[in-house]
């Protein structure tokens, strides 16, 4: 029943400058508001949906400057692995492991990060029921680790288009573990620009509120500068400049939930 | 953006007693709160899953027990019409006459329900796209009449579930009148007991919270004292004792979204 | 496991000669192939998209113009209805009562198409599954009635789109009545133009070919000589031109099925 | 407007023995109808429900076994990959090499098996429209490979189930390549049975007829002798007992629609 915690940062690693940059801007947000925050950014786009599509600078590359800016800035870092040769890099560095929805049933992924007792967010798959990540978590628990977070963003409804369904949040928090939602990635549109996803922006702040008003732990956030210009994921990110705001709204609703 | 309105009460008519009771102690608690209360009762169940479902004591004894409740109690009424003949019956007593979700896309009724110029409360069928509800609208524009509420109640999401896209609510509320979220209907399991349908009502109060922090007119409850014996959908409403919990954090939510 | 029937005509009635000219073109092809014929039309489109729509003679000039369809050319016919006033003037003409599927839980509507003993043809709602169908039957049953057809014209999957799952024939079937496969609505885009429905008509053939594969009693199909002028569902019908090739192809499916 | 190929075999390799005698089983009724006929079997279940479950023997062991059984009995053979690790090794002996649903967005492995050249059979994953197979069609052809299979087995329907979108077989043709539907895990019910997938196997010879008679290049099937006793999806696989009815009902089928 703590105060929510953020985890957000831009999509990709564009650059160490614009990391930085936007692991700063969001911290002095963040740190002005007393919301507990932690930075995320992918080294690898391991599934964009066109095989042009940006990726980042590759794991070491990306730890490089994750680690960076863990250690100047003192803020703790998320990123997400995509097979176990990237495991033993990415404990290093990274304070949370996330595994992305797709490779969320994956078992040797999710045994070998358990294995390092690292905390490791799962991504529920958009094909998944929220009663399912039952057997998910099972997975890492049988390595005997018990640092789990649990993420929403979205289940399949139709095609090229994801639903939000609140309960599911409710389902994941019986699990005793805490639940993040996703309010970005649950806003896009997939594949809904033929050779990319798309992406309704317009209802991130609507829908982080309604999960906030449901009770979450956490909300995680894809935020970027200047959306139009972002190397990935464009139309679903939330515009930094909204980021005060949202966050404000979302610290009060999770006051009168959680008291 | 004033503060949220209750449309609530027992899914039908059970009896006068039964009713008054309702009326009364549901009016209790929102006159202790200051939130704008108005009664909904069924008189028939027109639609329900089986042929031998309790349906109501009809349309003459079922107004006549809204009337007075109306005049007694000083509570504005709301109820379901399912054909035209019962439209000019219904607007003498009725404040709101709401249009069932099934009925939602019948031509006739919704014309000739504008014709009296009261208010129409058009539930959103289950099969219907939120920006679909704008040919609904204009049926009932076609008329003259622009005092139109829109109610989501959830969306079929595969076979015997509902889910309450959150979204849907946004892009009512674009079209400039003010839309109702149904917090028990939503929670239905339709068909889900073979000859009836379940309900989920734990999700109740974690869905309510969700649409008031997305930003709605009005929640939309229905409530019963004892809801193992509920004449009707016992499985979803809401049971009277947790109604004064439930509105204290909306009535803190709405405050929060519409400051 | 008698061969499969054919269902079928335009949309609407659009004129007398209109009717005719459809009803013979089908009949002569239904005739060379072979194959029982009954005849679909409707006389009002009462839950159209928009109130603008076109919505055909009404009942008494549509039930005459059937009428002489099914004594002139002795075809069997059918259409919908949409309120109880209706029904005693529809079991004068037609063969087969239609249930539209925005209606097929409307008790009322459903008990006294039943008290005639007419064929009464349910259309399974876009928002129920194929085991509840049972619930609609029982209504029928409950006035003695076994004259039943049971429809499946496509489930709601996301917004503005159905799905036809195949599995829906067999379950059914297994309520022991006739199944019948609408090939034609089943490939609506629902309000997917805005104020009118969009339509799919290039997959016809495809799920009809499916549907007969499956099993099934009978195929529904709205046809049109010109679909680029249909005054209804234009986007979703069948061109007339293509009907021959596809019903041979449904007979021989239909034959190495059944035998 | 080949006749259809049988791809099929257990889903797991349970022993030498048992894939010896599924494969001679299977392969004596092919060539009595003359089907051509691929031997698929997987080497290790990567991503079943639970830690518990039975994963199979492992890559070296599996793919002795498969190379013992396409040389002794001379029959082509199919298994799939879930790393980049395991493409080199599986290419020696795959005739096929198979993209598991989950897996089909991940651009390295789409690639990196592209390089060999070898055919590649991608599963649409549970989550994609089939229009979004085309990206994934781009990434294999962006290392000059045009050997591709394109697999449907079902998209989400809310929880728990899979529908079988006839329209994706007819869409995924309109790319030129193969489409093979798969009617064994097309029937699962994921996550149905709390720690493992339920399955619909009465439902098997339906779907399949269906697909057929849309119109495939292949039907793939998973096929056990003692389905209660199988290692791995023994709710959704078809018993070996029903295999040579349905191909003869199949391949009737296929020849009115390739005619």
């Amino acid at each position: 029943n703590n105060p929510f915690i953020l985890i957000g940062g831009p999509c990709v690693i564009e650059s160490e400058e614009h990391t930085f940059y936007m692991a700063r801007e969001i911290s002095k947000i963040t740190n002005e508001l007393n919301i507990p925050f932690i930075f995320k950014c992918s080294f690898d786009k391991a599934n964009r949906s066109s095989v042009d599509s940006f990726r980042g600078p590759g794991i070491d590359e990306g730890l490089r400057i994750l680690k960076k800016v863990k250690t100047e800035l003192n803020i703790p870092v998320i990123s997400d692995v995509h097979t176990e040769e990237q495991i033993p890099k990415a404990v290093e560095v990274l304070d949370i492991v996330q595994v992305p929805a797709f490779l969320c049933r994956q078992t040797d992924l999710l045994v070998n990060i358990a294995k390092y007792n690292v905390v490791v967010n799962v991504k529920k798959g958009q094909f998944l029921a929220p009663w399912d990540m039952q057997s998910v978590i099972g997975k890492i628990e049988s390595q005997g680790n018990h640092n789990i977070l649990l993420t929403e963003r979205g289940v399949t409804f139709g095609y090229n288009n994801l639903v939000s369904d609140m309960r599911s949040l409710v389902v994941m928090k019986e699990t005793g573990y805490p639940v993040v939602y996703d309010g970005t990635h649950s806003v896009q549109l997939p594949g809904g620009l033929g050779c990319a996803s798309g992406g309704q922006s317009e209802f991130i702040p609507h829908l982080c509120r309604a999960a906030v008003a449901v009770g979450v732990s956490s909300v995680f956030l894809e935020i970027h500068n200047n959306p139009t210009e972002a190397k990935c994921d464009g139309p679903n990110v939330l515009n930094l400049k909204n980021l005060k705001e949202l966050l404000k709204q979302l610290k009060m609703i999770d006051s009168v939930v959680k008291n």
